[in-house]
């Protein structure tokens, strides 16, 4: 079975704007639209276009928790198991107007040491061999100790751990040790405390972090496809240019559609192929996106053993 | 009994940024509260504070309409009536940030047919003598001429209309012909289609409104007070400066307790000095306020007959 955990849920709030930003005056919207979201819940999401279960572990609170919680209730692939916590949680907004986005992301609910118990309780009902993917960020609360707690815990159910998260350094990861993360190239750069990370210098430092304990790097470029280091061995994705209009999900798409197919298949490159397509299908548009618009994008990738 | 109806509701989400604006990028906050609201709601809200009871009708829809109505429920003051709409109600966001803010308002469901039915069923219950108070701006899918049918109907029950609305020109007011009217001196160089009106004419445009049939006409004017003209005779509201924070609801403040004021003591210089204290004591506050806020401003405000 494959978890998705999503400790900082959120409603992400379309919104277009009609004209350039006002600032100390009030702007008005012309289109808008909510949508259920959370870097685990993503990945769940995406799970679920390609018909593969997963258990959705979310901390919910208040009436947009409520709204989360209802959105997943029809998805038959998705098994939400909700942890309702104190407060309420967050919408990030999302604003497009000309060819500029504004983005203001909540905080959320604080989390106490009950929620942690409970939720290293849920976590204990893993067993060996399951996928345990901790997507997002840490809502107030809670911090790297807490992620390494978690990915012992992990650990010791013999189950493969994957982290995407932000604000992890590579001192964390060598004790979280996960199977697999996923950092775009900005989030690289950051994990290995190295703003001038590029094509040029990347594949050494990607095998800095295998040799750390990270079974499996793969590195979103954007554009320029992507990266995945494995046993020594490296993956180069690349892809054609695409319109992309969308910057929200597309990394979640990647990633889950890789775990799914390296689940059924075991074969990197496949896996690879289908995880490019589904970033570039989600990149594509502002609508919800479904298992043809990812198929139909296969022809515009291509994955080498380099 | 007054009734209050606001046709586009909203949840106002305040957060509070960190730093100053990033666009492109991310912005976090470090604070952050939900409050139902829409501007016939907060004069209801307004109302209830000095113990007067009123029927808030209110067009709701999806999770955040649900919201609203929770946030009504234990008021003993306030009967929620509300209309079920498709559609998900607004979310207006006010960020601040430094020393400025950023408000993105939502544009809110599409009302049709059905809705407009139904909402003037519910206006046909009010009584001779009742007040009936039109507040905020209208949702998509309505327009004046929907506002000159209620006012008609309104009229056809002998009941008292106060309009509080955005984009209405004195041809709309000439045609409703409400009681009261109460912009801001911004609002009302629109609807005399003048921005140039400040305090050396303001009395004369004042008084074509009248002329039109419109007995009341009160201008507020931020931290200048307000101004107001009935039956020929203009009284003047003045106060001491104060250190404004909130630039959200002091205007339905002052309506709402002028209006209470007025149906319990029938005192325009009472009244008024009253809507200037509320007005002071939502301006001067982030936090809801409560009776006792408003009873101290009371010092700070003279009104007088000029």
């Amino acid at each position: 079975m494959i978890y998705t955990l999503t400790m900082n849920p959120s409603i992400d709030y379309f919104v277009t704007l009609s004209d350039h930003l006002l600032i100390d005056e009030v702007n008005r919207t012309i289109d808008e639209n909510f949508k259920a979201g959370g870097k685990g819940l993503n990945v769940s999401t995406v799970l679920s276009l390609l018909d593969v279960s997963s258990i959705a572990i979310a901390l919910l609170g208040g009436f947009t928790g409520e709204y989360i919680k209802q959105s997943f209730l029809n998805n038959q692939y998705i098994h939400l198991e909700p942890i309702e916590v104190e407060g309420t949680n967050r919408i990030n907004l999302k604003a497009h107007y000309n060819h500029s986005a504004l983005c203001i992301n909540g905080k959320g609910p604080l989390i106490d040491e009950n929620t942690k118990h409970e939720l290293l309780k849920k976590i204990s009902k893993i067993t060996k061999n399951d996928w345990f993917v901790i997507s997002g960020s840490f809502p107030e609360g809670s911090d790297v100790d807490f992620l390494i707690e978690i990915s012992q815990l992990v650990h010791s159910k013999e189950a493969n751990l994957v982290i995407d998260m932000e604000k992890i350094t590579k001192d964390t990861l060598q004790k979280c040790k996960p199977t697999l993360i996923k950092p775009n190239l900005y989030e690289f750069g950051l994990i290995m405390n190295n703003p001038n990370i590029s094509l040029l210098n990347i594949k050494d430092e990607m095998k800095k972090l295998n040799t750390l304990g990270v079974k499996q790097v793969l590195v979103s470029l954007g554009e320029d496809g992507a990266l995945l280091l494995d046993n020594n061995q490296f993956y180069r994705l690349e892809q054609e240019k695409i319109n992309a209009v969308n910057k929200v999900g597309s990394g979640d798409a990647m990633l889950a559609t890789y775990l799914a197919k390296m689940i059924s298949t075991n074969d990197i490159c496949t896996s690879l192929r289908w995880a490019g397509a589904a970033g570039i299908a989600v990149a594509s548009t502002l609508e919800n996106i479904n298992f043809e618009n990812i198929q139909q994008q296969l022809n515009k990738v291509t994955v080498t053993k380099i």
